[in-house]
């Protein structure tokens, strides 16, 4: 298959799928979710996304509908039936199903998952980025599918002719973009927001820090503002399509780019991880 | 019918409907909606609730795929396709469709109805509420499918078997409920909260300030604490569904019920508007 959709067993090409109007998806976007990169059939740090989607599913009371390994399974069984292994897997429970109602259903939750063709983005950058203010709700520590916000933000960053928009709050805080995590490295060391309930825990984030330990490069998982975002020597935004991204300018204003020895070394370190373990 | 379920022109019974897994509701919430009560098949406060579904949808640069009158001719033909004309008249607009995004896509909003028997709770109360530190985002005032935080907030009040949660900001500030917006009474004077980005402008609100205005009642749309709340000679809250009930208790506390007068009389200018403009 070239483009893939499943919902609680039924399997179908994704464009001609359809789902229960009464999925809580569709009235509150009552859901979590999780994208991860597959390569050669091999779903990229599959562990680690799995675990995630059952936190943020236990941090919103929500049951996953089968057990981390039967999804793992179900997941890699998918993977297979598709006519390429270079993909992105994406895969969502939702609060069950029922006529519109704030309250929790009786039912068990929903299993969704789609399958698309996508190679990872090694390339990508330098980019060009915006800020705005982050004006989303304070569980963006949970993957929801809450995005409303996100979704505006990167339209944003989009007619902007950028790639992203990183998000600060409490006047000048940086906390992440729509859709990445951003770093910054100042004086050799590499800085990241800590994991409270402003950002999401990257995965491409861990694997940023793991690489930078790996290499010797200090971490503080301290909060940074825009203004030292500005002077740092290095600006990089991580996801897992696109781990390791390098900024150069933000609001139009050329920034960063001055240690191309540490950010090569990092995107090396990273990228080298990736296609070992979906070789 | 008894539940009808419409999208996009497709009609049918609300459980049987199903949508493509490639709306944006699936993905990202990305919608807007409104929820009227309708009876003797007169919707009531229709101008209103399309009027407001039209803003909402402006504040996120999504445009009805109808004018209005024609949103208003589809909804009142869908009506009297039902067998009672004491109904819930439920409809959303989504930013359209494609493979998951966050880019806004290309082609049309996509228009969902759905209708189901009910009928307006004027006799609900006193209740009893708990409170809750508001976590949602900023922009309160747009009526999103972005719903996660009020779902949790309302199933924690029914675990406490309470009828709402009260939500505050700032340390006290109170904003509003899980669905419905709050009000108290003191001296005399109807207290609200001002129609920021805190809180959804509520027609039931409109009304009740409405009410206030007839019996002679001051308004003052101006921020009240929790604190306040507590020593309020009246609390209440207000939904289309339930345009006008009184509080009783705040978690666990006896609050208010000493204005009956007051309260008994903004009770019923808001039924008998209701009545007399659905008969």
């Amino acid at each position: 298959m070239t483009e893939l959709g499943y919902y609680n067993g039924k399997i179908g090409e994704l464009s001609e799928m359809t789902v229960p109007m009464n999925d809580r998806a569709c009235w509150f976007g009552d859901g979590v979710y999780e994208a991860g990169m597959c390569r050669n059939y091999h779903i990229f740090a599959l562990d680690e996304h799995v675990d995630r989607l059952f936190r943020s599913a236990a941090m919103l009371e929500m049951t996953v509908p089968m057990d981390k390994q039967e999804l793992k399974s179900l997941l890699n069984d998918l993977v297979r039936k598709m006519d390429t292994g270079d993909l992105l897997v994406y895969w969502q429970v939702t609060r069950g199903s029922g006529p519109r109602s704030h309250a929790f259903p009786e039912g068990p939750a929903n299993l969704w998952v789609t399958l698309r063709p996508k190679t990872v983005n090694s390339q990508l950058g330098p980019v060009s980025v915006i800020t705005d203010e982050d004006t989303r709700f304070l569980h963006c520590n949970i993957k929801t599918l809450n995005l409303i916000p996100s979704v505006m933000a990167n339209e944003k960053a989009k007619r902007a002719g950028c790639y992203e928009c990183v998000f600060y709050r409490q006047g000048n805080r940086v906390t992440e973009c729509s859709h990445s995590n951003v770093h910054i490295m100042r004086d050799g060391v590499f800085y990241t927001a800590p994991t409270d309930e402003l950002i999401l825990p990257g995965i491409a984030r861990a694997h940023l820090i793991s690489a930078c330990g790996q290499l010797g490069i200090p971490v503080r998982e301290i909060p940074f503002t825009v203004d030292e975002m500005m002077q740092a020597d290095e600006i990089l935004t991580s996801s897992s399509t696109a781990p390791c991204v390098r900024v150069c300018r933000v609001n139009g204003q050329n920034v960063g780019m001055k240690r191309a020895d540490l950010f090569d070394a990092l995107h090396r370190a990273v990228f080298d991880e990736y296609f070992a373990l979906t070789e």
